[in-house]
């Protein structure tokens, strides 16, 4: 259904908040290292010191929780463009280049966060976000797996660690239910690429449905 | 030929390095105030604080020039991003308000830099850059002025003034060709909307030149 190309080494870890996704990431890089694999993990938006600034960019909400200036309202359209920046940079400095050496990548969120959050979540067309993926990036994982998890029991588990929550963690409830909306939407339409992981259990079980969903992935490929 | 809409009462200003921009600016200014008009004078990239803050990260040069670190290079398709992700923010932060309260808009560069830079400098699809301008942007100045100027002659007006040259000011000659021709070629496309300026000549009579296609226009209009 898609023209852009998959690769067998890339990985991505999609989820909302408080969906454990820090235990799984280390599930998933454990299990890829067991079997001898190099493993490059990294994140979204971010991954190199330019793009973690324009992460930093998009996300900082402090001036406005403060109250102390007049906080500029960022524009979806321009939330939507700097993600994408930044996800420019990633791909051309750490992603391509890590899978050309043989690496696998492990990202923590990837374009298909992009469709959930700004295209699900603010509601910016998902034709634009599709042009944007074929333009500026160009590659998806061969595996996504996705931390499915109730909205709220997600942002309870949160509550309390965010001291200063950023423009995305700001947002309310029905902001969440859509993205987890637009996330499991995706997994269905794309089911030989998603495995989708029931987040509501401990962290041990979810890493070890992780750490399994990477073994029957890496046996497919015959490695 | 286009089907992005005009606005009257905006007003860019095009050149490459050393047209002389800034007396032009003041220039232009002037000739609106002269006329009793409110002048909201802005600039690209930039013009509203996350727009700089983000024209910062597109144009420091800096950790380069001093070598102390291996500066990461910006992808072009980086670039394009973040400068339309400034435009985004610009427009609606400053361009559209102002315009809504009658006010002129001066911006010192706008879209038309972005297909001669990105487009025409770096080599991007410019089909990508009309589908950012409609999805992002959606508007047009009713009048360009475009400063056209010999590219050594600028380079040479301009050598000593920057000790810190910016990513794009650090680019070879053949590059502000390319860009040169890239804006002469949009201004023979569309005659009703851009003024040339032989940015040759002094100062005072750029000035002079400057001023003077502001008065057409605003006669044209009947103002």
């Amino acid at each position: 259904m898609s023209t852009i190309p998959t690769h067998p080494r890339f990985i991505s870890l999609e989820g909302g908040e408080g969906a454990g996704k820090s235990t799984a990431l280390a599930s998933l890089r454990e299990a890829l290292q067991r079997h001898g694999h190099d493993v490059v993990l990294t994140r979204e938006p971010g991954g190199t010191p330019l793009a973690e600034q324009i992460r930093a960019l998009m996300l900082d909400n402090r001036e406005a929780l403060r109250g102390e200036v007049e906080a500029e309202p960022l524009a979806a359209e321009t939330e939507l463009l700097l993600v994408f920046a930044a996800r420019a940079q990633h791909v051309r400095q750490v992603v391509l280049p890590a899978l050309e050496r043989g690496a696998f990548v492990v990202s923590d969120r990837f374009t298909d966060s992009s469709y959930a959050y700004q295209g699900d979540g603010r509601g910016l067309d998902p034709d634009w976000i599709a042009e944007l993926e074929r333009r500026a990036v160009g590659l998806r994982p061969g595996l996504t797996l996705l931390l499915d998890l109730d909205v709220r029991e997600g942002r309870a588990r949160t509550s309390g660690r965010d001291l200063w929550p950023d423009r995305i963690e700001s947002e309310q409830d029905e902001f969440f239910e859509r993205v987890r909306a637009g996330f499991r939407r995706r997994a269905e339409a794309e089911p030989e690429r998603f495995r989708v992981i029931d987040a509501s259990r401990s962290p041990a079980e979810v890493g070890a449905a992780v750490a399994a969903a990477v073994e029957a992935f890496l046996a497919e490929q015959g490695r």
